[in-house]
């Protein structure tokens, strides 16, 4: 990416202050919709927000509603224009999150025990459908501003979009590692894509929209949020393998270990020669030892599945760059956007 | 309910016919939603709706959609006016008993394993959810008909109180039978408006708001919708103990064997002497016979529990009734409501 010399601290400046416009913003929205839920339900959406926490870090890095704020403000708008925006794309990510943690049995969420491990999978499937619906309420005026219908309409959209992402990612693992029905590498995008990259997409184009942007505008904004998220994801895959466990919080060569059909692994295989054929044996195989699943790790290296992650995510994120270069925009605002960029790759440098 | 005397054959001919209406416009965008879910999520979409059937009542009984159409009708609109918000309310229903069936662990639903069984929890989650997302969505505009941002707002508020109830409905099971903390009458009524009621009266209101009634009317067939849903209730919960099992497909004493906290016995236990005494020390034993479950079923009756929740259902009636009466509707349309009353709550006669 073509960027100006920046240092990191500037960097961390900049992304912890828009960071903080968005926070403050709609933290009362988002605790409004959670208090509409009632008292035992909005019980359990304060524990799962960490709004009990003393520590600011729990409550998440709100990178979506800091989207939808930069894109406003990208386009001329003030911050509280993305409002309704910023609070739907953090309650929606979050019931994603609720029923994702339950849908994958992961137990801990932000430092503590996941909703359906606290309060049960009952609590945890009717929090994050209410939350769904509280997004709505809140771009349709029932949070004290008003996004219209079509802002809302791209809300669903997205939506649609993540929950088949999610689907096909769990159908992968019912694939094959060979042959006609393996995942391949376009799939493995269009999946990330919509899993992933969909929600981000709709943060800046809702966000840039609510500021008066117009179509063509928003679908850049769009196109920019959607590269982030391949990018990330990309990088996401390398550190599922070749990640410092120290600095990731996950178990080195993790995506290995459980069996994920990630891209540099997709990428391997769609090589040729005894080196995939070892890999195949090896991901094949019903027990592996930890010798296997690094030699596994070399294996998609020395077939290029590294590389070619490392290389798509760079890719997605010129494509990032692409859209800030056509879009006209305040200097600080295309500086934070790469530096929201920049962090959520960064974990690879 | 003051009704002009009609046979039950035109009480089912009427409902049929309406009832048929309502299908033959909603199945299509049904469909069309279902697909927009892509091919894996799409199939498990039409599993649940039994699309793939040759019986044509295993497609359950289009309530919501035939109160939609027909409140449309009733204000002078065309049925198809209704559309968008009869299909919308049908794919927000299932989602609620997809979820639901998950949450209860029923394993049966229309005469077949419920998703979860059949499919597996994360399907069962995701499908609910992208539904969820799909009624907004038809309601936004993705439906080719367009019902506004009013009506999707309504939608979110009804969904709300829907998943509010859902919770109460639970929280109920984990209280006391005696004492402060114990369910009384008016908690349990709001309970069932907003888990049962609420979206009866989102039905009835959006098909009149969409075919141009105004405000005070729109807000009457909320009313009657919801009076409509606490009459259902209320006879529900007499059937939970008195039913026949024949008739209702329920296990006889079903609600008593399963400890649910009902109308009928909270309204018993809410009288004061010695059987209630008695029925306090049955419903609260650890271990009981059928020849306990019988005597508590007396006990309910004898203290009143049984006469107060049937006065309660004519009550709601009644609701209807006066509902019907301040409407100016075509004779025929306001006969079928009658009819759909009398249907919902037919099975105590």
């Amino acid at each position: 990416m073509t960027t100006p010399p920046v240092t990191a601290n500037t960097d961390h400046e900049l992304l912890a202050s828009a960071s903080r416009r968005a926070r403050e913003l709609t933290e009362p929205l988002l605790r409004d919709a959670v208090a509409r839920l009632g008292p035992s339900l909005g019980a359990i959406g304060s524990y799962h927000f960490r709004w009990h926490s003393r520590d600011p870090a729990a409550t998440g890095k709100a990178i979506r509603p800091t989207m939808a704020v930069l894109a406003a403000e990208a386009v001329g708008g003030e911050p509280s224009a993305a409002l309704p925006a910023a609070a739907a794309v953090e309650l929606v990510h979050n019931f994603s999150l609720i029923h994702d943690d339950l849908i994958d049995g992961d137990v801990l969420r932000r430092g503590q025990p996941a909703v359906w491990k606290e309060h049960g999978v009952p609590a945890a499937i009717l929090l994050g459908d209410a939350l769904q619906s509280e997004a709505f309420a809140i771009l349709l005026g029932q949070g004290g501003a008003h996004a219209g219908a079509a802002v809302a309409a791209r809300l669903a959209a997205s939506m649609r979009e993540v929950v088949v992402g999610q689907v096909e990612d769990i159908r992968f693992t019912e694939r094959p590692w060979t042959g006609e029905l393996a995942v391949d590498v376009a799939e493995y995008q269009a999946m990330a894509e919509a899993k992933t990259g969909a929600l981000l997409g709709f943060s800046a184009s809702a966000g840039a929209l609510l500021a008066g942007a117009d179509a063509a505008t928003a679908e850049c904004f769009d196109r920019l949020g959607r590269s982030l998220g391949l990018a990330f994801q990309c990088t996401d895959d390398v550190l599922g393998i070749w990640g410092d466990p120290a600095a990731t919080g996950k178990p080195v060569l993790g995506d290995l270990r459980e069996g994920k059909k990630t891209l540099p692994i997709i990428a391997a295989l769609a090589a040729e020669g005894p080196a995939r054929e070892r890999l195949v044996s090896l991901v094949g195989a019903e027990a592996r030892t930890e010798a296997d699943l690094r030699l596994a790790a070399e294996l998609v290296e020395e077939l290029g599945g590294r590389e070619f992650a490392e290389r798509e995510a760079m890719r997605h994120l010129t494509g990032v760059a692409d859209c800030l270069a056509s879009l006209p925009m305040p200097a600080e605002i295309r500086t934070t956007f790469e530096a929201l960029a920049r962090s959520l790759i960064g974990r690879t440098r």
